[in-house]
């Protein structure tokens, strides 16, 4: 490991790219100069601390010129050359830390020894989303969460979602809900492959919805049409409630189908994660076969 | 809520059950003279510390004798009436505390207001397990945990099992994993439902399962048969390898029909609790129309 020059060593606390060695690095705040020199500050919204080896490598692997800065454990250095040749080669700051100092930078004991600072996705909105897809009647699979709130139910539903090649994610910009690093990092890579898309009047969507020929297909705990005995359309948005208090009412009386996934009825309601991934294989089987 | 004693409302700190009042709280063990006075102080292997109002709910619901100590925040009083009312009658402790308390108790911010300290279910075996499902050819799952480590997977896992009516989960001795308090949180209640068995040989296992009428099912990533190609035996044992490392050889040579739920290929693997909710779903799916 002679190969990583010694001021990319330094311990983080004297960090060329903090403001002061005297602050916490708790405060580390994008909005710092600790961007590399030759570049403007970046607001801290556009950025996104991302960690977890194979969330950093598939974020690399999409969109390497996005990468902002590298932190790495020692015992990463092999597995991430390429990733430093590229930040040597295009003057981006990259850092061998303790896991104590990845401990803090992510907020996370899960950083698995690496964490990047990459800018976001720009954000989207919905008319993109449509721009981008086959038009109808192609197949098309979406997903619309009203009000999930847990960024590991994010994760893993990003996660399945990529795995049943979901076109985009749906979110209402009145939740809380966006990419955050322990989401990314549940993820397991799927976030990059997932675009999200904000909407502001979900009546004025589930309009346009409609119009690019989508199924609005809602998911309630029990007590709808059992999914085994339905049959999905090739272009369905799936809308999935809150963990706790299901689906607004507008979503439920504008869906097109109902529907639930039967079982014994020993717990409540399966988790969010779960469900969607029962949805997106159960439209997978019945599109794709 | 003026029929609180007084005494059930002092502060945590203060407790007649702690053996000092100096002791940090989070070493408070349930090996201490913390059980009511007239019952033996029990090994901390015996005792679980519940969280979370959905687990605690259908623990009591299910268990009530198996109860020992209630920590409530004043919020949830009026939703544990019935179980502050049997703790009155049967002489056991339960204590009003602060939200922070709380927090202390259960090591999480995620125990909705209530921890229940309650006996565990007594460890079982392989034997009892088969002993207690209908004997061949009746229908029965079971899912088979190789490795699994994570509580947030097992929890989530065990919320499905219930929901899809699993018979038992059955782990190796040589795995760490066994029931916690964040792992049955996450379950929402499915922990109660469905029993966990450790086996020592697995081996010796694997020909009791086989001789119980058992197919012996081996979900892998990718490149096994498609799983919506197939059909599952209406007496199957579902496997599922260890986050990361995939499941033993011994087990994938030993399985009846390996599979892979079918995908785009942009993410290695799904989650392990996705998997596990397609795989059980598609049994239902097959099993139960």
């Amino acid at each position: 490991m002679t190969d990583i020059p010694r001021k990319n060593r330094k311990p983080l606390v004297d960090s060329p790219w903090k403001q002061s060695a005297s602050r916490p690095l708790r405060e580390h705040s994008a909005e710092a100069t600790d961007a590399p020199r030759d570049r403007k500050p970046l607001r801290p919204s556009g950025e996104l601390r991302l960690y977890g080896l194979n969330a950093c490598r598939a974020a690399f692997a999409n969109r390497p010129q996005d990468l902002r800065k590298v932190y790495l454990s020692e015992a990463r250095v092999a597995d991430l050359k390429p990733v430093l040749a590229w930040c040597v080669k295009h003057r981006l700051g990259y850092r061998v830390v303790e896991t104590m100092d990845l401990d803090k930078l992510t907020g996370s004991r899960h950083h698995e020894g690496v964490c990047f600072e990459m800018l976001r996705h720009p954000p989207k909105g919905l008319a993109d989303l449509l721009a981008d897809l086959p038009a109808a009647p192609a197949p098309a699979l979406l997903i619309w969460l009203d009000g999930v709130g847990n960024p590991h139910n994010l994760g893993a539903l990003l996660r399945s979602a990529a795995h049943f090649d979901v076109a985009g994610v749906i979110v209402p910009t009145s939740s809380s809900l966006d990419l955050s690093g322990a989401a990314a990092r549940v993820a397991e890579g799927g976030a990059e492959f997932v675009p999200m898309a904000r909407v502001d009047d979900v009546h004025a969507a589930l309009q346009a919805l409609r119009a690019a020929g989508f199924d609005v297909v809602a998911t309630v705990p029990a007590g709808a049409a059992d999914l085994y005995a339905s049959r999905l359309a090739a272009r369905s948005v799936l809308v999935f409630g809150a963990e706790g208090e299901g689906m607004s009412r507008e979503l439920i009386a504008a869906a097109t189908q109902r529907l639930s996934i039967p079982g014994s009825g020993r717990v409540e309601s399966l988790n969010i994660a779960a469900s969607a991934a029962v949805l997106l294989a159960e439209y997978w089987r019945q599109t794709r076969r």
